[in-house]
């Protein structure tokens, strides 16, 4: 059954976590699980890539399209199949099993407006999420195939072909500071917070959704700040970056919360982390 | 000899040419010349990709790294040996030979912006001048191999493992278009009047480069309006666009100039010319 809502995991899910990953004996069946789940999607979305396919609009005004519903659906039959005790999220179809302590939450397309415009800087993501905390997060690019796995247990692992390797850079200064942000478009009444960071780096760059994060996790970015982020926009990003020796939090420095505001802030080098919150102040 | 300056070729030097390609026997010599030079830029670019090289700042605030230099040089060497009748314009090392009435005009690496966080969207530019003429233009990805060759007396041929084929898409009507432009600050005061355009699209992305015109050329997108663009910015371009069935011009809607203002709009079909050149306005 599909509910079109979410939610927090029922009060005391998470009881007895004291961190991420804490309590989880062993991530790696989770981790097949998740793999399996982004193969999947990777299989439905690739023949719709720069393929003449209609977008419809969704009600926050963002486009949705065949190949974002039918990537979902197939997500949801392999965790469905493989981890019939975990809930699923999805930016698409809802929630599945609010109950249940552990989480999937997925975004078959992150960056359907680079997908509709046959950018290769879209992404599918996957996330096992207990209660706030991602546990496993993984970045699909289905098209370069590129892939990022994060857990909480061990270092994030990158596979791709377009070169690259994964470990943050160090980058203690904002001056030197490469930027990255989707669009002016999502910052919407934050911008003048934004642009007092933008005026403390080096350069900014617009565009990227998940993508970027990635390339955060490669050294090539040293920090993003976004807002109007959802959970299944986030979740699978954490382990990745924090894997490559980043982080990721809140824009008041603290870890993201499923019920948060949606405002991010990921960068490569911790040091860097108390300058961003400072600039962008309260 | 290299000389920082470029200016238009000498007066006459386009003299019993009517148009794109006119007087042009066969560009079939030089189209070979263009694929070699991309060639080498891309093999000068590859390893440099997602690697840790600093970036030096231009007196324009533009960023450069020893991959743009390096790729340029390899391009001049390559056209100094196939066509030392030809002039040569780069971004980097300005103008040989300015008396020469073909020029080839290059951009190493376009989307240095987007080269220098590693995202594989930039691209290599080639093109052949005939006064203002461009009969020749490449564009060229070297990481993802994807490559577009315009050429003023035949059609625009892809070839890319990412997927995708030749030709624009009809879109008569400003209200199903998706627009694109590589940033807001690339529009500088003109961005009012770029914004009149994007209240009456269906959605803009930002970001792309040259890039962004390979997949307009695809069907991808339908409309790019930029502005502060430099000649080996927009010349690849051109034919490219035009050989797949779009076009290229200035805000007015006539061919851009080399000593113009650097306003580009290229548009998939070309019904749609006219709609945008009012709405931008005077």
């Amino acid at each position: 059954m599909v509910r079109r809502q979410y939610g927090p995991a029922r009060p005391g899910a998470t009881a007895g976590l004291q961190g991420p990953g804490r309590g989880m004996d062993d991530l790696t069946p989770y981790v097949a699980a998740a793999i399996a789940a982004a193969d999947a999607a990777a299989d439905v979305i690739r023949p719709f890539f720069r393929a003449a396919i209609p977008a419809d609009i969704k009600a926050d005004q963002s486009p949705v399209t065949v190949a974002d519903r039918n990537a979902e659906l197939a997500m949801r039959a392999v965790l469905n199949r493989l981890c019939p005790e975990c809930g699923i999220l999805g930016e698409e179809y809802g929630l599945e099993r609010p109950e249940a302590r552990l989480r999937w939450v997925l975004d078959p397309i992150d960056g359907t407006r680079a997908f509709i415009t046959g950018r290769p800087t879209f992404g599918s993501l996957v996330a096992l999420l207990d209660g706030d905390s991602p546990l496993v997060g993984i970045i699909d690019q289905p098209v370069t195939r590129e892939r990022w796995i994060g857990r909480a247990d061990a270092p994030t692992v990158f596979a791709g072909g377009l070169g690259g390797a994964i470990g943050t850079r160090p980058c203690a200064d904002l001056a030197h500071a490469e930027l990255s942000c989707t669009s002016p478009e999502m910052l919407g009444s934050d911008m003048a917070r934004w642009q007092l960071l933008a005026a403390r780096v080096r350069r900014n760059y617009w565009g990227g959704d998940c993508y970027a994060y990635g390339l955060l996790a490669l050294g090539q970015i040293d920090v993003i700040v976004e807002c109007d982020l959802k959970p299944w926009d986030w979740a699978a990003l954490l382990p990745v970056v924090r894997g490559a020796g980043g982080m990721l939090t809140d824009w008041q420095g603290n870890p993201p919360r499923v019920e948060g505001d949606g405002r991010v802030i990921a960068v490569g080098d911790p040091a860097l982390l108390a300058d961003v919150v400072a600039v962008l102040g309260p």
